[in-house]
């Protein structure tokens, strides 16, 4: 079983649910399995204010937050996971079999990170544009002829390996702290320096319009590919204030 | 994964389950893991015959079976696992962690046995009854603030680590045909000698008519917790078939 101060850096994500079962569902799940932080991104408001004051909702429940973006709900995480099936997608990040991602949260929770595990709608899953938000895609090993599984059991069957695998072999381990030149960048500190390339891209003509919209999915997925650092982070935003002050100036 | 032959001997079996939705769920559960099979002991009538006329109903639950009691459902299977967690139990047979199942299970299908996998109804899980009929108690290890999962996502944790841990080492091993002598007992002999015993204990006035049902209980766990090959069984039906015959004579 996970440590409670690793637990508390798991996060579990939920993008645009529209049945209030399965986001009671997946706050049954959570609780099960001694996980605690929920966030909804986008939920279709009365569903979502019904699942929150159900009779018996969970305390976790009542506590989930929700964010309008996906950005803005993993801005605080160093390794955004994906999951789904790759049924009809050809995913442009690394993709890892559920029953082999332990050692990937053990790593970085060992670094003092902080892990999203983001769950797509009932109907279609994580978008594109969600999947660029992702580290990696988590798949979980499902019957061909029946790939796609109900979103609340999809968060059980993730939980539970993450319970009862993700450290049960590093559960005495001492933290290392993560000293300022290792510390992974969190999502929202990418986000800034994608935000700010992007209008570099703009200012200096280099994107046609019509291109921006996949030019900024790219940039995304090209710097959450890179495994920067929090270092890496900072000396990339200077120089790119520095190339805009100059370009507008 | 398990091999298509493999997976075809193992069961779901669900017992008294109230909600129509709860059946599907675990129906979809199996479908998306790969099993086939599954029957529904003592199902409320309507709701079942709702669960399997729903629209877009799987075909494995369109084929679902029902049964009156837990006995007949079990009666071909080598290996009867009950689920449940032991929150307000004192199980009176052996407890397995789900993350610890997969060598029992891949040795007993490794002897050509046939498994039933036992969930319990919403609200209180399996009875003692329904446990008397089980060699093994699989427990879930969920956290002790929540320990109760919801049916259709226990079905889907339980089924998640057999397919992908179960058979995962095994997946080219040959299988061992069973010799006569080494052959489990399937759980309707040990009925059958269960019932024989039982008889020969009322008719040689071995228990006072109170004491009658908790005898039956201990019979049923005693034989299950000795490992009878099916040649033992023979061999003891054919004892007390004399015995009785000796008695009633």
């Amino acid at each position: 079983m996970l440590k409670p101060s690793q637990r508390d850096r798991i996060e579990v994500i939920l993008v645009s649910p529209r049945n209030p079962l399965n986001i009671g569902a997946a706050a049954r799940a959570m609780a099960n399995f001694g996980f605690a932080h929920l966030t909804v991104v986008a939920p279709f408001a009365p569903n979502w204010l019904e699942a929150k004051s159900a009779i018996g909702a969970l305390e976790l429940l009542q506590k989930a937050k929700s964010a309008e973006h996906l950005a803005e709900a993993v801005a605080r995480c160093t390794l955004v996971l994906g999951t789904g099936t790759l049924t009809h997608r050809k995913p442009e990040q690394p993709v890892v079999s559920l029953p082999d991602l332990a050692p990937i949260v053990q790593s970085e929770l060992a670094r003092a990170g902080r892990i999203a595990l983001v769950f797509g709608g009932e109907k279609h899953g994580l978008t594109r544009e969600d999947l660029s938000h992702c580290n990696l895609l988590v798949e979980i090993p499902t019957d061909a002829h029946q790939p796609s599984m109900n979103l609340g059991q999809s968060v059980a069957v993730c939980l539970y390996e993450l319970a009862t695998r993700a450290l049960a072999a590093d559960e005495d381990a001492t933290e290392k702290p993560a000293s300022g030149s290792v510390r992974a960048a969190a999502s929202g500190r990418l986000e800034l320096l994608a935000g700010l390339i992007e209008r570099t891209m703009a200012t200096s003509d280099y994107s046609p319009p019509p291109m921006r919209e996949a030019n900024r999915r790219d940039v995304r997925l090209l710097l959450r590919r890179l495994a920067l650092s929090e270092k890496d982070v900072r000396r990339m935003l200077g120089l790119f204030r520095r190339i805009l002050w100059r370009i507008e100036h």
